[in-house]
């Protein structure tokens, strides 16, 4: 999630508005995205229900008013969005301004396509402001902690997955060859996908070989599956106790944020933020 | 589990009775102590195999017996804990209390409200009393350890169950497109029960993909679950790594715990406890 | 296994017949366990193919002569190694006494009662001879190294089985007052098999919940198992981390164990046994 | 994946092909090897797609036709590599020269035989070429990181994979007779490979246990292969734990390796190659 802002606004009312509605260091703000985060949460559940069939022949007509109730909240929340912004087209292609946008969408273009719809789903991306609201610092710390683990052993799950990719075709295919096209085993691409299935030990059933050929090649396949697992965990392993290590070298207080205005580098004794006075 | 216990009551007997009851320094204490553990997973059982038909059938009445017996037993038991303990409110709104409460008040219940009775398997929370009274230093020591190491996880953990939920929750609905509705698929709920049956590898296979997208997206998801997987185990791992490094520079003596009186800090030559006397 | 042999017996032939039998850093003796090994594999492979009823239709009688065989010459081999040893009951009663010996008795008990020969399957942990045998340094040491491992963390394994018990029991039972007695979850016990087979993510599929208070609570044990899978690998990760860095402390040749008389400390450079001479 | 080449041949066209063909440290070698890619990933997809039958219903002639030019097309390349190099046997029996061999031959062989086309999926391994194309120093570095770890865990992986070897063939016996030859359980083989797909938490649910006796010991070979799950991952958790504090201590600069000329030891700062000039 970017942190980058777009920059404010010029005229009173719009700084005012624009505070409100883009920061959360003032109370009014802070207001502003708890209200935002309730809504979502509510539209999100109204869409759930709705697919449930006994829910939706009783409170189908309730619920498509809901939906449609939050879909003009948040288009006019968008809207004033791009009006009190600085620079609208920044903000309108930045990686939140997109997915406010996406979460709009969908309702609207529900009205031209069946099944559509659904796909406000992305609004639960927007969640993701929950990390923004209640910056509690340690939160932030953490979530830095495990993406910059998983970013240091990107290339290493990159080698792990294309070998993988490499074992389950090749197993895939063997097996479409030694059922014999049948057991579920119809086509190549099924038989890769069960070999998937298998190999990360998922394990639905509705496909699973009956040959005795197969069943030794399936259970070599879980055997390297038991193996396999141990590499990406080993490798996470491996980078988060060389991470925590680290991190222990360095001072304490680089931990804890400020979770108003994210001011960093507090003493350990600190009760108050140094910048904005916040309790931390 | 709370070791605080309620401060113990004035007149002679109650005192004794005290030490029984809710002490396990005495002879006696432990006596009641195991006695009472005797009696819950006997009680539990009970339970248990009065809810398989076959035997319900035969031995019935004797078995409801057994738990009319027993919730009777701990019934007194609770009366008596309240009468000779000194502050009885303590008592009864402490984890321990409400545990010890609860255990009785299904079977009650049961008269009033059928299935209710099944319940008093809370009883096996009580269980957990095995560590008070067996107080084998190692063991409380080693639960220790995983509670530290998990709770010092607790941020990184949350953060990541986060990032499950959300991903479970866009793929579930993207699911229920893609399927239409159909294959068990039926609602987005269900998929997102779906979903994670799925990224956790249980993978029951009640519901599964049909169509070629579906089984594609299926199949991403499970890739996934696979490198998801390894960031817990990552993290606790560190986790317990550092904690382990930590521990070893901590005198080795500060492990062993006298069993009956909880003094720390023995020598690691000692066979006895030096405050109560007993073997260690 | 116990490496602690019989003591030796006294005359001459005897003596001779104890190397090939029990020992294992001559020619004949290496002969006689190679041999051995075979015999093993192969009486277990004709018990297997047996059960198998299209194999059993054919060849049931061929294979049956095979196991008879076989029985005769473990039970010849088994009455040498009493007759051989100094002290027969020392070696009738050590581990791989009774594991001899329970090698041979179910072909014969199999006269008395069907499906007990079955159970010459405990013939394969004969089989583990095989360390004895070729006791290649590596493979030893890294069993021990594994073994030492699992020890170090035998409390903590034990305490987190105990809480993955209670858990699973208090949400078998739920599920099965949730589930109504149906679906599959027909009863306490068979509740908590379902519970285990959930929470470790097997996940047979063979009983699912069909309620959505059944899936919603079963969502929460699948979302449980995934952190709690995370505790025994931590656990054992730590242990093993700990132990790797502790044995690089160690002279590097302390690793390197002659495979014939078993003899350590090596020189790294060496490459003949020091005390037997035998090509490291 | 080896990367001794054979040498390369006299006359000047031989060595122009054969640096085009063999070597990837000029425009037109990269260009080749590129080609060659995708001309790889288009006769796999072919293959595949030709397997599902609804596609093959209509398209079959055409995929067919892809499949032949293809491997005519392969033919020729593994011609042209016999003639170009010095000497023809050394690059026949190399790992990369059987491989170019394998992919051809499956196509040609199907003329003969039904099914052996399907083989020729071995032309996926070919794609490990890329990985000498693109050869990006961090992944070779990574992939290489990975197969160290893996190498230096092979004994306690071997020791480890026997004693699960052992523990599923007396549980999968124990539950053929528990279980009565019935519910799956049909034959000791088929008993051995459920109890894989058990321990190895895959759990298909083809086969389960009915039975009380055979649940009760399915949920001890879960709990089992719970804890035993932790066994590899530790392993090669703390072996990586190690490599990577080992690498830690080599100079950053050795990790980058020059993508044509593999060229190591590049300074951090460095943008391009010390010895061809390559950006880096």
């Amino acid at each position: 999630m970017p942190n980058r802002l777009p920059e404010p606004p010029q005229s009173a009312w719009k700084q005012r508005a624009y505070r409100v509605i883009f920061e959360s260091d003032t109370r009014a703000g802070r207001n502003f995205d708890a209200a935002l985060l309730i809504a979502i949460v509510l539209s999100v559940v109204a869409v759930m229900l709705e697919s449930v069939q006994s829910i939706s022949a009783r409170y189908g007509t309730f619920l498509r008013a809901v939906e449609w109730f939050f879909t003009g909240l948040f288009l006019l929340e968008y809207l004033m969005r791009l009006l009190v912004v600085r620079r609208p087209l920044t903000y309108a292609f930045s990686l939140l301004g997109i997915i406010d946008f996406l979460s709009i969408v969908p309702t609207l273009a529900s009205l031209l396509m069946f099944g559509s719809r659904y796909l406000i789903v992305i609004r639960t991306l927007r969640l993701l402001r929950v990390f923004r609201i209640f910056k509690l610092g340690q939160f932030v710390g953490e979530g830095e902690f495990i993406v910059t683990a998983l970013k240091a052993s990107r290339f290493k799950i990159l080698v792990f997955l294309a070998a993988v990719l490499t074992l389950v075709t090749v197993i895939g295919t063997l097996m479409y060859v030694v059922e014999g096209g049948q057991h579920g085993f119809s086509s190549i691409p099924k038989s890769i996908y069960w070999a998937i299935v298998t190999v990360t030990t998922v394990g639905y059933g509705d496909i699973s070989p009956v040959t005795i050929l197969g069943q030794t090649l399936a259970s070599v396949l879980m055997i390297m599956g038991y193996a396999i697992i141990a590499v990406p965990t080993g490798i996470v392993s491996a980078q988060m106790a060389g991470a925590t290590k680290a991190a222990s070298v360095i001072p304490p207080y680089k931990q804890v944020v400020c979770h108003v205005c994210q001011a960093p580098d507090h003493k350990p004794e600190a009760e108050y933020c140094w910048r904005c006075g916040e309790k931390l």
